[in-house]
């Protein structure tokens, strides 16, 4: 393959923006999730280190469900979000059509969002959680292939 | 340093094509690693939040070891595959050579999939998990002190 | 925009090397929990897995304070650092002022060991974690916004 990455990896090509604008929206939302763990440890008075305790009658807890149900959602971006940031950065160099992969990019962007939303914040029935999470995998998967015949 | 990006990030450097080649496999093997975590909570009928629960006999579980072991082999990715593609990106800037580079790429790719066999498809005894372990752990440092070098 | 990465990614330009630089020694300050974790599994006792036990007498352990103190601040890592590294580098591309990058850069390599230290090697009182936490939050979304409006 001869395309430079001088001639993909600007803000001037439509998809390296798209992939920077989602990056930047995912990461955001990402941190979040430290947030809203920290208002819920707050709400219910979980504490997982002893000198987060707000008195000495509280002691440390690990179990609350409201917690953990964040920070499942919070690890579940880690574990999509993140590998996501990384195949979409060189899934730009394959020089991909615009449409497609600005569509790609925003597909995974809205996903991601609506994953949090069904899972920590509303809690919404099933196979909301699931599609959400399915879209940024096989997206992600998709590029990682593209990504590999593009590499061979 | 004079290098610049646009000499080495581009397939056409083959230095940048073996690592995005193995930053492909790596994170699709990642992503497998969910596939196997819900494979082994529907086997083992292991849930952990109410709204994934298929019979209202079934209450939420953590503690499964089969769905636990999974999950360990999970975050051991994380903890290890995401920092070494991001160092080894910034590797390939530091123009290094070619033989070197591709043979450590492929190193860190063949052990972490032989970490992920080990530890969560087929169980071996150690030290074959410790070693698969150590390869990436060993390369990704050796990296980041020659990008530290290279960027002072 | 008009500005093109290949005038940015290079080790010539201080903003990015300054980036590189702690790039590099963030991920070795991450790998160390690692080896903390290891530590403080074998000092303790507490293995998580069958086939670490080193005699038959052991059993698996999951809920040693001292291993998950260190397990907690590597979590934290990932949810923080990994998200900065991929938004620095974007940043980077926004071509921000010199001055000011790189102080950023260095707050957040800064705070995060100091994060380290106060959670898992030494023990520090509240407010000392909760501050090294949120300097590199702030920063990190400081960055994604300026990302995401240069992407627009």
């Amino acid at each position: 393959m001869a395309v430079l990455l001088k001639d993909l990896i600007t803000l001037d090509n439509e998809v390296f923006s798209a992939y920077a604008f989602w990056a930047g929206v995912l990461v955001i939302k990402m941190l979040l999730l430290s947030i809203l763990t920290a208002i819920q440890r707050i709400k219910t008075k979980t504490f997982a280190n002893p000198e987060d305790l707000m008195s000495k009658h509280q002691k440390v807890k690990f179990d609350n469900p409201d917690v953990e149900r964040v920070r499942r959602a919070h690890r579940n971006d880690l574990e999509n979000i993140l590998p996501f940031l990384v195949i979409g950065f060189l899934y730009v160099l394959t020089n991909p059509s615009v449409g497609l992969a600005v569509n790609l990019f925003r597909a995974v962007g809205i996903s991601r969002i609506l994953h949090t939303i069904v899972y920590a914040v509303v809690v919404l029935p099933q196979p909301s959680r699931a599609l959400s999470f399915f879209i940024c995998l096989f997206v992600t998967v998709y590029m990682a292939i593209q990504v590999i015949f593009a590499a061979l």
